[in-house]
């Protein structure tokens, strides 16, 4: 079904300017339905009623709230990163879908650990971001733990250079989806080990290297552009 | 083929350890060949001379430089934004093997023009993160030029919320790939108009509110998870 943006969700609606040309260019007619969206968060089914060449009329249906999150929860587990770049992280991946983001403890992490305070920073962000990009849902941001602690998934990916497998021949949407990503010195062979062994196939973000704050974003936005 | 990271490209090359195991789960045999890499941006043919439980030796054909480019160049053109989310945009956008990044001015653009000493900055960041993801190419960045300057193209995305199309059903590398990615504000519909009747087809990043920064490393993103 088409959908278009209106300025507001009333019944009846009258549209002019653009939006009767948008529907023109999608010859539509009376009669036709479409569904029309107030960029709020609310959406509904439209009926033309009556269309003219610079004016119409539309019935809308019982407005509803947009579904904003994957058909399954989208867990992104990260390893800790210095400085703000888990925020950004963070920031990225709620705006991008993210349910959950379970920070992880590597070999190679940058960091150790992280204290209260930036764990409590972490989740201001991921509700900010959930606010600023519509989404009823705010992810939950887990404090670390140690790789080994992550449990066996059924649709997990590590983006891992030198693999040809692709996220999206994998994607099938059967089970909530993991997405493991390292650090600025990338997991070790053991952990990519470990994490095959727990059920996460190791796909490729193409040839070229990634900084560890680009690689979920990309791997998140893989998703994205698939309209979920 | 396979491909498989060792450590250095010698003929012949004897590998033990976490190799060997990946050779053995690959279900490969002494004949068979697969592609090997250092990592440093050299990969060669390899076939496997002999094969015991603990170790390999293998035969190497000449070393070349890595492929890192996508088929076809990718063009991010992308409205002038504020503060550092231009930097950000370049140094995602180069790390992702964007060809060229034309820097736009949109009708609800952040800021109306750059600097001569602004646009120099981003090109030593686009310089800076080539290097870092090994890319032998530096993207150009190109001076801002009105959206109305877009050249007509044949394969063009934009995108749009509210298109249910996506870019991978219509991403078929016949020619160079145009992106355009939008202010804070978004394109006005006049400039989503000028953009369809440029040749870019409107596509979906999912039902979310994304940031002008966020949005086009998950278009890239979404072309780098093909494995290109």
């Amino acid at each position: 079904m088409h959908r278009m943006r209106v300025e507001q969700l009333e019944s009846p609606l009258s549209v002019q300017g653009k939006e009767v040309r948008h529907l023109h260019v999608l010859r539509l007619k009376p009669g036709d339905t479409l569904a029309v969206f107030d960029g709020q968060g609310l959406e509904a089914e439209a009926r033309i009623v009556e269309l003219a060449e610079f004016s119409a009329t539309l019935e809308l249906g019982e407005a509803r709230e947009v579904a904003r999150e994957h058909p399954q929860a989208v867990t992104l587990a990260v390893a800790l990163l210095k400085g703000d770049k888990l925020s950004d992280v963070v920031r990225q991946a709620t705006e991008l879908g993210a349910a959950r983001i379970q920070l992880l403890q590597t070999r190679y992490a940058d960091v150790p650990d992280i204290g209260d305070n930036k764990l409590s920073r972490l989740r201001r962000v991921a509700e900010e971001a959930a606010k600023q990009s519509r989404r009823a849902v705010v992810p939950e941001v887990l404090a670390p733990v140690p790789l080994a602690r992550l449990p066996e998934v059924s649709c997990g990916f590590v983006a891992h250079p030198g693999s040809g497998e692709r996220l999206l021949d994998h994607l099938d949407w059967s089970a909530e989806v993991w997405l493991a990503s390292g650090p600025e010195g990338g997991f070790s062979e053991a952990e990519i080990e470990l994490l095959r062994s727990r059920g996460y196939r190791a796909i490729t973000l193409g040839p070229r290297i990634l900084r560890a704050e680009t690689a979920p974003v990309a791997l998140l936005g893989a998703i994205a552009a698939t309209g979920v």
